[in-house]
């Protein structure tokens, strides 16, 4: 065995490691009983740390040298997880381990201070602790090193190759136009009743109905099953094995459908890894701006098209008798409603990415010092008011409103519009080939599917993002497609 | 910290691994997808190899030889811990790696004949595979060591400080009058028709049901849960959770609520055990046979008995209409209703213990080279008519009925009787005391677990099994509580 295989087996073994923890996670989440929540906190720290210890070893780092230079041209996988493992041994290496422990202790408070204060909506009693969580995301970045700003360093964490400015530069042409589709989408929705689909809508039929449109997607439930929890994710506990949940409101489907569309097209690119490499970088989803991009397609771009309403609609009015009433136009109408919100999370598709900007250049200036965090709620209300034209009533409706900062999740709110950038570039790509768009027409997804599967799922980590993208649709991430799917949906027709 | 300290902080790691392998091994059963097996037996290998090598460590060894002589003896829980490591750490020591690797490739060779041998009721198929098996289980009897004959070895891996020759004799005054028993309630069962309580029974009633009555002995859901699964069983998966499985006939309420009264006993021993010694052995369940009289107390002496009906069968009506019509005495009758079966996992409280003495001297004489592998199925089809008057009509009704052998489960079965007998043990000596008697006659169980509490389930291992019994009734293990519940229970009149 070579030192590449060997790092190979170092490597499948921490994921053996990895995916044990996340199924502790999704039991937490899912099923486990109140009083095991000490213990399963003891259980997964200690795999954590075992994980840790593995991935930063004196080993990992000697096979890593030697397996370097053995590395030929020939073999763009062997090349790529090499690249990978370096980047990553790198940024974890420059991280002190004492570090790491303040940093878990700081967030462990800020996060009990965080609750505490948004129940208040009093930004004073968390203030001391983002400080101090910024200084140390700030320590963080500069450990890392970073050519312009503190948020490249941290950025990079979630996406291999991105740099804070091209994120700008994207984000301030987005801005003007996003507002303009954002302030039209609320305005021609204001004839739309907000309770048309008001009704009463049973758990099991609910379930009954999201499983067959996750499985007429292609989401394999022979490797994969869907759970209840109170906030819905997907974890990948195996190569055969990706786990989504949902919740549900009995007086409306589409919260729940909408969710499990999201979730499964997280599942579907977790499935669609090459399931030989998992645990190794060409096993592993690229980055979050990717992910994303899946579950958008599937949720936004697949799940609110007309066609797919042409299908599942008499379906879900077979389940759900008081659906029989309501024209397939105004369906529509209803799903595509938009309203400005305080809350990014219960925001709708014209109005998600407002928030999104707001929040990456509130963080940007945290960053970088420009912004004290005594005005953070001053800043969000004032740029609230310039994208939205309301001022949230409270910080609870405000600044306080995510825990993410509490938990020290600086860098990544950007991947979310990043995400839908690259979900519309990828699907107009797609559908630009006859034989998927054909499918797409008729609800059926399988080219479509083949396509990603080819295009973006079964490359793993091979390339950084943009590469990706680029390979895919012969452009890196754009602005173009995205504002020409919002604007063919909430411009001159209200579906699309 | 001393050297018994750093031991303790040992065997906590080990049982953190260990009860991470326990959430594994119950997601497996529960939730998991079926794609998912081979990545799950992975992460279930590692992480067994992990706690065998920290529980053989030079290390734990080191820290024992340091502890032992430091051990005081005012610290009656430090003496018994060190005493069940060395205990531990000399069993596991006497088996070499090469050994323990060898069992896994033979017994899962060997699962997958008896499968095949059992489907076509063809023990020549198995005979090869059990050959083997005996022959690596006669290999560990001979480097544990023993007095007597190799099942000694064996059982105590089950049931410390037991001795073959002891339970054998327990085992010989048991047989006539077992046997004169069995008959008896099997007779007395002719006029009782099987499908009395047949009906129909909504899984969601009996789990409303099977739930009030398991809070109702005591059972603690904050700490535990009950799922479903094709084998009922209980696991634990640390200090504060306890999850329980049943299966569920929508003809018959008694199968799943009787599978929950059992595995509920066994979860509330886990549930008594001390929370602060988890992963000590004064923190674990001392033994089988231990173990099995809870779960046998609960299910039979309480879950069997007239005053538990009373409380339970109005409950029962008002869920289930069809039982309104059943008189209170023919419902007991129809409980406590016996018929030999050829399988022993379909048998009744009357019968069951006959298949186990059967297993138990074939087991004993299989070790000891007085009978042959090849001339198996004819003693035990011999065997079982001398029990129960009938001859087994093919292997798969007889000799190739249980999966463990091929496990290389031997030795344990001793201990499902052993069980029996202390149940009826304890209970005996439980309802002796008034006001544990009244609580019983009012289906009030919180006296009874209090009592069960203080004398088996907060002294985890500190006292071997026969000590535990003569702790708390006065005398070890014995038949005469056991045969005294029988008689009344199937002799003179058909409920007690």
């Amino acid at each position: 065995m070579n030192s590449y295989e060997d790092l190979c087996s170092l490597a499948r073994e921490i994921s053996l490691i990895q995916s044990t923890a996340s199924v502790l996670g999704w039991d937490q989440e899912t099923y486990m009983p109140p009083k095991s929540l000490d213990h399963r906190a003891r259980q997964v720290a200690y795999l954590s740390a075992k994980a840790h210890a593995l991935a930063t070893s004196a080993d990992f780092r000697s096979l890593l040298e030697k397996a370097e230079p053995e590395a030929t041209a020939t073999e763009p996988t062997q090349a790529a997880n090499l690249r990978e493992w370096r980047y990553e041994l790198e940024r974890a290496a420059r991280i002190p381990t004492a570090l790491v422990a303040e940093e878990s202790e700081v967030t462990s408070h800020a996060k009990h201070a965080w609750v505490e204060a948004r129940k208040r909506s009093d930004f004073t009693l968390f203030a001391p602790h983002l400080t101090r969580v910024l200084e140390i995301a700030r320590r963080k970045a500069a450990l890392w090193g970073f050519k312009d700003e503190p948020y490249d360093a941290l950025l990079l964490g979630y996406e291999r190759g991105a740099t804070t400015s091209a994120v700008a530069s994207l984000f301030a042409e987005l801005k003007p136009q996003l507002a303009t589709i954002a302030r039209k989408a609320v305005e021609q929705s204001a004839g739309i009743p907000k309770d048309l689909l008001q009704g009463d809508y049973p758990v099991e039929k609910q379930q009954q109905l999201n499983r067959e449109i996750a499985e007429s997607l292609g989401f394999d439930f022979e490797a994969g099953r869907i759970d209840t929890t109170a906030h819905p994710f997907c974890t990948t506990l195996g190569p055969g094995d990706v786990r989504l949940t949902t919740r549900y409101d009995t007086a409306d489907f589409t919260s729940s459908l909408f969710g499990v569309l999201h979730e499964a097209g997280h599942g579907l690119y977790e499935q669609g890894l090459p399931p030989a490499d998992f645990g190794l970088p060409s096993g592993t989803a690229v980055s979050l701006g990717i992910h994303e991009s899946q579950s958008r397609l599937w949720e936004n771009h697949v799940g609110r098209s007309e066609s797919f309403w042409q299908k599942w609609l008499p379906r879900a009015a077979e389940l759900f008798p008081n659906l029989q009433e309501i024209a397939p136009s105004d369906f529509l109408k209803s799903i595509h409603r938009s309203e400005f919100s305080f809350i990014r999370v219960e925001s709708d598709e014209a109005t998600y990415d407002l928030h999104i900007l707001l929040r990456f250049e509130l963080e940007r200036r945290l960053l970088n010092g420009s912004l004290e965090v005594a005005e953070v709620p001053k800043a969000w209300n004032e740029a609230f008011e310039g994208l939205f034209g309301l001022t949230p009533p409270d910080d609870a409706h405000g600044c306080l409103q995510d825990i993410h900062w509490s938990m020290g999740g600086l860098g990544y709110f950007a991947t979310y519009t990043l995400g839908n950038l690259n979900a519309a570039q990828l699907f107009q790509e797609a559908v630009s080939r006859p034989e998927i768009a054909s499918g797409v027409d008729r609800a059926e997804y399988q080219p479509l599917l083949k396509w990603l599967r080819q295009r973006i799922h079964a490359k793993g980590s091979e390339q950084h993002p943009a590469d990706l993208m680029r390979s895919a649709t012969g452009r890196p991430t754009e602005s173009a497609p995205y504002l020409r799917h919002l604007r063919s949906r909430f411009g001159e027709t209200l579906h699309a």
